[in-house]
């Protein structure tokens, strides 16, 4: 293609609205244009990376035996309300009436289409397994969209959702998706670890997040660089360890070789000093001798949490514990209820009419400081049992640099960033009882059909490429979705011999079948190259005057910015590949 | 691919909903499923379909130097607010609030959008012509939804929008597509015809229609076999001519060499004879002598309207000549009102108070007869002029069937039936004006973009080449848009030897890139003899015990169900051409 002849209306500035790269560079190489919140046009630069995402994902749903569908984006009420996540799925779900008043939505998600499509059509076990898929728009009408495509309202998606007979085909096809992923983001040159990941809303037995490791990325992921495990911070299992009191290394209190002496409690003046940075500082010890207790409702139950003074209360396994699905934590008003005390000096010790819930890291501490439940006291030297006794130890803590690994004896969790382009879900029969999608077995008999589902963000598979793969002038695409593979930059185009031999050098290769973008703009050659680096084209074929005259061009790479000549003839007659 | 892996839930029975042929075929071949009223999910098969003739519209597009974009489906109303489209639009326009209250449509169409990305990205005269187009979903809240894809609520559509800086190019940009439609409709092997339209509700200056030609066709089509004139049925222009009298065989009233002798007019009693059939029979003259006296409302104003007696008032040019929206018949207590006489009855002779528009047919015509504004009263042997004068004559009847053509002499109409499946408009200012679209001409002046709107209904095509392609059993597929192009049908699965001939000759013809469908079911002959008919794959290879015994096997061309016996060798070695 011809520049020129290319919508590509790149920006000098970094425009106001955008907050992070990608979304910066994306409307600065001209790729994306915002038209209402969260909601984008992609242009032609833009939607040639999106096409190119999107044919590796069919191509490679194809070879794991999933057929291509397509389904609406507008859907009937009736069908959301067999799940009941018409009325369960809150304000994401962009609700409308046609002008028969009939109610309808936009699908955020396919489960409840897809479901009815195969209960129509498939009675018999012969008819399993199935998998089919769609690449589609999808809307969800996020409360605060923004990073452009990483958090939109309207977004590409390709979902797939496999139809099983039985449990052992259903894990089947759940693993041909997850090797299926694995293929569509090596091939899109991306850095990407699948992780564990919580089902949450969508619910299911099992599920993976795939994850495009960069330092930006808007998600925590918990790794053991020993035996492999990984997931997502929601779902990341933490291990009781005993890094408590200084004097001990090793061991645990069940570990009967390790001597502790547990020394008798006492009340402490801690005027003013709530948080527990505040408390270690004042009374000179480190944060993990302190144990935080969070006073919590969990929809409509209130517990008190107790976490370790350095570790993070994980909402989502509190909620699992819970079986609830919102955890707010307690007004300063309500704390002053329930513990007689203001909050920030809460504690276990003493403390009635709530069930204590404590992190399983909390089982291995002995001598810790904890909230008097009463105004400017701390309790110093507190010990399990003997004070005071939770009813529940359950993991309810984000996992942490450091921890041992959950699944391995030797490993230790690391603590990395990532951003979320792909989802696989086991769901099981969640869909198909609601919805009443049988199918007769050999013997005659109807049974729940096992299903798995499976997302891929394709915009936002884009905008992780981006936050993975950049430098300070720009982009810098991976070559299988790369908008073009090369870009030809003919430093002056009033020069008709080095534009003669930069349009020789466009027609070979395009003739061979290369992606290739030829610069024809009558513009000074900083503005190209500005522009070749901003918009990210793996390979730049410099053609100047003086170079074309020795009968070489520039070969560069957009990555490492290595300039290589390279005679005219080896291009031209593909001796040299590019 | 093998027909036991894919979802194609093929049915022996005409469903209840489907109306017309494509709609009926295409659930019968388990392409389609209905989801609402309009809104339709795409199964395997039916999308293979959906995705062929979309690669041909986009390699069709691409090599036009239109450029692919991709634009949301939700669309705020500040845009559709500043064409007047917001309000205009009717309930079509489906609207919606999102969580914050802010109101969208979903887009039937996207001039707005696309004229808003060019009026933000074009500045200068040297970044036109620029031509953006896209295939998507679209969204038209239509009040009676039917006939399956055919007038669907959401559908899949090829929508490109040019914008050029003056008329020349505009009409270049014009000519272009409507050259990209033409080779678009012939690879998809349509039978097609490219007719001149009215510009309606999307405006503009003028506008093809492209119409598959089919008997079971919604529209009609008058056409000139002599010149190729070629308009739909609201745009063809009728002439004036004299079929009037049945003494006279050609001339007109201003033709001096014609001689007519204008008889004195006469009130005849009509008892209960209201329409023209009733009248010319009681009277015993043909239709053609009779004048139709119609009292319509335009908008808010009233007006008669005079059409000959086997005429029928054309409303899309009556409501061009009164440049109103909206027309409509006056009830009979109405017209009672105006006329003094009951419906049936009204006439141009005395009648006072609205203005008097004759179709020019009328103009030819002398001894006419009319109503006589009295109750059972006709007058015979009226004359204009003489009797009464219309205020002004205009071309508002349908072409019918043997009119002379409007654009040459010699040719005289043919009116056929069609379905729309393109459309091109000029649309010229009326977009870019309303949304300050302009450009800076090569002195510095801001000037209007001129710009044009192509579309194409992807799903239509699918549904309009049924209609043309079928016989009692099923689909006929033009070639290049079939599912597959080749079914292999191997007569007993349970037979070793001709089971793998149908593998082998299934794996040479993949192999090469033939697109193939392998019917691996274990059913009987005549069970997939009826399914391969009904999905309408160009060419069936049975391949039978008996046959394979002597090396043959049978090649059978679906459209004219010739059989050729050929060898299995000639296939494998790709002697003998699929």
């Amino acid at each position: 293609m011809y520049y020129s002849k290319l919508l590509i209306p790149t920006l000098r500035e970094d425009p106001g609205e955008a907050e992070i790269i990608s979304h910066r560079l994306m409307l600065r190489a001209g790729m994306i244009r915002k038209l209402a919140a969260g909601i984008y046009s992609y242009l032609p630069l833009g939607y040639r990376v999106i096409r190119k995402i999107e044919n590796i994902v069919r191509e490679e749903m194809n070879m794991a035996g999933a057929q291509e569908i397509f389904m609406p984006m507008v859907l009937p009420a009736e069908l959301w309300r067999e799940t009941g996540r018409w009325e369960k799925y809150g304000k994401e779900l962009l609700r409308l009436k046609d002008r028969h008043e009939r109610e309808f939505c936009l699908g955020p998600t396919h489960e409840e289409v897809v479901t009815d499509i195969v209960r129509n059509e498939v009675k018999s076990y012969r008819q399993l397994p199935v998998n089919l898929y769609q690449i589609q728009s999808k809307f969800r009408d996020e409360i605060r969209p923004r990073f452009g495509l990483m958090r939109g309202r309207e977004f590409i998606m390709k979902d797939a959702y496999s139809f099983d007979a039985d449990q052992a085909g259903a894990e089947e096809s759940y693993r041909k998706m997850y090797e299926a992923y694995i293929n569509i983001f090596r091939r899109c040159g991306l850095t990407f670890k699948p992780v564990e990941a919580d089902t949450g809303l969508i619910g299911g037995q099992f599920s993976h997040e795939f994850m495009v490791l960069a330092e930006t990325g808007e998600e925590a992921v918990a790794s053991c660089g020993s035996c492999g495990y990984a997931a997502n911070m929601e779902k990341a299992e933490s291990r009781s360890h005993l890094p408590g009191h200084p004097e001990l290394v090793s061991g645990s209190l069940s570990d009967e070789s390790v001597k502790v002496t547990l020394l008798p409690m006492e009340r402490r003046l801690t005027p003013g000093k709530k948080s527990v940075e505040d408390v270690s500082v004042f009374l000179g010890v480190k944060p993990q001798q302190l144990v935080k207790t969070l006073i919590v409702r969990g929809d409509d139950k209130v517990v008190a949490v107790l976490v370790r003074g350095d570790h993070e209360l994980n909402g989502v396994k509190l909620s699992r514990f819970l079986s609830c699905t919102d955890i707010q934590l307690l007004a300063p008003s309500e704390v002053e209820e329930v513990t007689g005390a203001p909050s920030g000096f809460s504690g276990p010790v003493g403390l009635k009419g709530i069930p204590i819930i404590a992190d399983i890291a909390v089982k291995d501490m002995f001598n810790f400081i904890v909230g008097g439940n009463e105004r400017d006291v701390h309790l110093v030297n507190v010990n399990l049992s003997r004070d005071f006794s939770p009813d529940h130890f359950v993991d309810v803590r984000n996992a942490a640099e450091g921890d041992g690994c959950p699944r391995c004896d030797t490993g230790r969790l690391n603590i990395v960033r990532g951003i979320e382009v792909g989802h696989t879900f086991k769901l099981g029969t969640k869909y198909s009882e609601a919805m009443d999608a049988t199918y007769l077995d050999a013997q005659g008999s109807p049974q729940a059909i096992i299903m798995g589902c499976y997302g891929i963000g394709v915009g936002r598979t884009m905008a992780a490429a981006i936050e993975q793969n950049h430098d300070k002038d720009g982009i810098i695409w991976p070559s299988a979705i790369a908008p073009f593979s090369t870009i030809i930059l003919p430093l002056n185009v009033g020069s008709e011999k080095a534009y003669s031999v930069a349009r020789e050098i466009y027609n070979k290769l395009t003739e061979q079948g290369t992606d290739v973008l030829l610069d024809d703009r009558d513009e000074r050659a900083g503005v190209k190259f500005k522009d070749a680096d901003l918009l990210g084209i793996p390979c730049q074929i410099v053609v100047g005057d003086k170079g074309v005259n020795r009968g070489v061009v520039e070969v560069k790479d957009r990555a490492t910015k290595r300039v290589k000549e390279v005679p005219i003839e080896d291009l031209l007659t593909l001796k040299f590949q590019i």
